[in-house]
Formats: C-alpha cells, structure tokens, sequence
C-alpha cells in the first residue's frame, strides 16, 4: 500500500473482481489483493456494494480520461484511435476478464438501480465521444455531410456494446466485427473525394 | 397440462423464467406455472440445469423458425423485417423480461460449456440468416455488389446483440438504433439506381 490506500484498495478490487468474478469476490479477496486488512477496507468502504460502486466511479474516470485523448490527426484518425481501443483483440490484453465480470455486473443492473445508472452513464460518456468525433469529421469535411453524428454514435455505440457481450459470453473475437465496422466507416461515412484510409 | 406434458412444462419454464429470472428459479415455479407437480417435472427433466438445457433447445427451434419465415417481397424486405423483428419496441412486446432473464444465463455462460455453445448456436443462426439475405441481395442486384455477406453479417449481429444487452440492462430503447441500422442499410448496403425504400 502506497500512501493513497483508498486508490491502492479500489486498485485491488479490480484486480480481484477479474480473478474471482462479482458474484463470488469478497471484502476478504479484495484485502487479499491489496495486501491489507478488511477491517482498513470497510473503514474507507464501508460494504461491499459501496467499495463495488466507488470501484465503478473509478473505472468511470479512467475509461473517460483514456476516451477523451486526442491522438494526432483528424476526425477519421480519431475514430479508428477509438475503434481500436474499444474493439482490442481480447488474447492480448487485460479487458477480456473485466469484461467476462462485467456480464455479471450487467446481470445486476435491471434490479440495482445505482449499477445501472452508472452502466448507462458508462455507456452515455462513448455516445458522447462518437458523437463528437462524427460531428468534427462532418463539420471538417472528412466526413460525408449527409451523416447524422447521433444515429451514427447509437450505431457504433450498440456495435462496440454487442461485440464485447458475444466476446465475453463464447469467445466471438471482436476483430471480426472490427473489420465490418471499418468498412462501414469506409463505406458510410466517408466523404467522397476523400482518399486517406479510415483505417 | 395438454396430451404434451413435455412440451407444456417447457413452455411454463419460460413463463416461469420471465417471472423469476435464471438464478431465482425453482421447479417449484416451474411447476405451480405449468399447474403440475416437480414430481412429474423431474419424470420428464431430471433437474433444472437439463430442464434449462431443453427450454434453450426448445427457444432455439422457435428463434430459427422465425428467423427461416419467407415475407412476401425480395431482399431487402426480408432484412427490414428481420430487423423488425429483432428490435421491435421492448415495451410492447413479451421479449423485454426474457431478455432481463437472459442477462443471467449470459452471465453464466463463460462458467458453462452448455449454455455458452448453446448462446453460441443462437447467435450462429442469426448470422447464417443475415448472411443469406445479403447474399441473396448482391446477387439480385438489390444490394451493391461490393457487399461482403460475412462483414455485413458480423456488423448486423453484432447490433442485434448489444441493443439488446444496452435494453436489458439500462432501458436503451431498440428503436433507436433501429433506425441507425436502417440508414446504414439504405446507404451502404443498397446498390446506386434502386430506388425501392428499405424501410
């Protein structure tokens, strides 16, 4: 523990929910992980439902800071920045635990009003950064003037929210539908005139 | 109960399982929905991961049934009313609380080879379905030649499924991305010179 354990225990409680699952993580698992007592974890925490919420709020922020980076570029960069964040190949990276997790956590949410405020908050911040990546692109001309920023972010957003549930549920990679959803962008929101591959 | 026990108490199951959802229901349920005693349920189920096992079976006769229903019209009606039926209006429909249900099996699924490959088969029959119709399109003529079937396919289950996990979870309505997907039809998928509407 560093001298910010109240950040060192939600650390850990990520860590531990990719190892044990939401159903079965316990305050003990999480005090196990960040090498602590649980008596220190309820003293910041409380519960466990109030750890898991404040943990969420937590990966709310990251996932919003890591959203909002603006990589060299234009909007058509930006939007394959984007894709690629959202759609990795699982094999390689850390998400693909977090996500089999999360079908847990989405499991909550029709009787867990705060799991689902924050799941559609979650869901409402890449609405968001689509929308504004699409409408820069139409405003700077790279993308088609005919692209609607909102119908195209509620596509894009249902697509990324689709293949990370077929991902986590049996192992359909999101590549493939990466490569569709590229070709749309190619194909949809493309201006024509416009050379420069989106991806 | 009908001269078709088995098939009643499958169709109470699902009642049954709108009602209590995955993780809460007991052939109790099961058995007071379908008017019968868990005597017989077991005669006919054993238990109620074989029960489960049969309904999924059961679900995906009816699901591919539907999806297999010739409309009248060519190829893109065909796609219009696959996309109708797939993201209808959650409030009026009865699939809004089997989808809830479904969020639980998903969340079983990586802990479960049966439900997983069963999820698995559900999804591989709407995409053979997608797949079909845009085939049928490109070579009609209805859809622009430089349709992939498979890339399109991918891109169209891939929207089925997270609308309907982004409805489940946090009340997305499905007609909103309805109405994405439906653009995205007209203008990527619709070959130049046709001037029939999609939807």
């Amino acid at each position: 523990m560093d001298d910010e354990p109240a950040t060192e225990i939600l650390e850990a409680a990520y860590r531990a929910l990719c190892d044990h699952g939401y159903a079965d993580l316990t305050m003990q698992d999480v005090a196990a992980e960040a090498d602590t007592s649980t008596g220190l974890i309820h003293y910041y925490y409380d519960s466990k439902a109030n750890l898991f919420s404040e943990l969420l709020a937590h990966l709310y922020d990251r996932f919003t800071t890591e959203l909002r980076s603006e990589p060299e570029g234009g909007p058509r960069e930006h939007l394959a920045v984007l894709l690629d964040l959202l759609l990795a190949d699982s094999e390689t990276t850390p998400g693909r635990e977090f996500r089999t997790a999360m079908l847990e956590v989405n499991a909550q949410a029709p009787s867990d009003e705060a799991i689902r405020s924050q799941l559609a908050a979650f869901d409402q911040a890449l609405f968001e950064r689509f929308r504004e990546v699409l409408s820069a692109g139409v405003e700077a001309g790279a993308f088609d003037e005919r692209v609607d920023p909102d119908a195209g972010a509620e596509l894009l957003v249902t697509v990324v929210t689709g293949a990370h549930a077929r991902n986590a549920a049996f192992d359909r990679a999101p590549e493939r539908v990466h490569e569709s959803v590229t070709r749309y962008a190619e194909a949809y929101l493309v201006a024509d005139g416009s050379t420069e591959v989106a991806h």
